[in-house]
């Protein structure tokens, strides 16, 4: 078991309608240790990926791409959600579904932030059904730039976007991934990765 | 000229309406060198202070307070944007008005991020009328907790808010104090600090 699939059994909580909910450490109280890890095993798994940009999407990403950028020493961008549609003569614009807000949102990148020269590292806290990682792609080739990697820190393992991800052949690295939750047994199992043994165990915070 | 200033100076934009553009370096791209000098700064300047938790609100005050939680290697809270009311049975709830959005948005923290005992440093990129700020103040106060300090990127000097949280007694500290912006000239006059001289100077970046 990982340190973060660790942190997830010791602070994480899940709730019923498969929610796990991890905002003690990772996405409204940072905890800078779990998260400077994160970076640092970020960059591990990218080793011998040339990377010259970090890009998140406001807001829970931005922490983790802080940490990442400044392991790599390379400028960080995140993308800026909006109802509205802005006049886009000066942004690169996609749009990206929230399934927890219920609504469209539009997803932008100001013009000068992204550039065709960019071996872009995507990076967020969550991967579900993919829909910002995919607008976070969108706006990366709308530059002409490249997408060296997504990384991800907890990707649920039962929605789909990993595994579209992995079928467009996006190098894409989750940290932990979650194959099923149990609610009211409080158990959550996590996918093998690296040869480690499937992990299946008790959450122990309520 | 402190470093925010100068980098203000070579990649700030003024724009019509009193606005300074610096989403370059500082809230859409990261440049993490001057975050991180920023967060050094604020270390230097609340030299002696108790604090043991950061406090932002999403979302470009995140990179901020990341890397100010690491120095001081403790957590970091961002408070959340909401536009309707939601149960506030497990919140902290309060109100602030969104010059730049023009509307009445809800910011909350979960109840078991904020303590009683918390010595909290508030920190964001921007101040202008305060609005955040004060709700952020509202939050800490709701906990019983204490305002340490307030550390902002950039003031505002013309604009309500600075004046009000320092006739209000708290210890704010903005780092490169904007007092006045001139676009057709595109030049910009900041507030004397520490014994400087009052600068004033052309921006180099159209």
């Amino acid at each position: 078991m990982n340190f973060l699939e660790e942190k997830i059994l010791i602070d994480g909580v899940i709730k019923p309608g498969n929610i796990l909910k991890v905002d003690s450490f990772l996405n409204h109280q940072i905890d800078i240790d779990i998260i400077r890890q994160i970076a640092y095993e970020f960059k591990r798994r990218f080793k011998g990926t040339e990377v010259n940009k970090v890009l998140t999407i406001e807001a829970s990403g931005i922490a983790i791409a802080t940490l990442l950028g400044d392991l790599y020493d390379v400028p960080v961008v995140f993308a800026k959600k909006s109802e509205t549609a802005n006049s886009t003569d000066d942004k690169y614009v996609a749009e990206a579904y929230s399934f927890t807000h219920k609504k469209l949102n539009n997803v932008f990148i100001s013009r000068p932030y992204l550039h065709a020269t960019d071996k872009v590292l995507i990076v967020d806290d969550f991967l579900a059904d993919g829909q910002a990682a995919h607008a976070l792609i969108d706006l990366v080739h709308q530059a002409g730039a490249e997408v060296a990697g997504i990384g991800i820190a907890i990707e649920k393992g039962q929605q789909i976007g990993g595994k579209l991800l992995r079928e467009e052949g996006y190098h894409l690295e989750s940290i932990a991934i979650v194959e099923s939750m149990d609610w009211e047994k409080q158990t959550i199992r996590f996918r093998e990765q690296d040869g480690a043994d499937l992990t299946q165990a008790r959450i122990s915070a309520e």
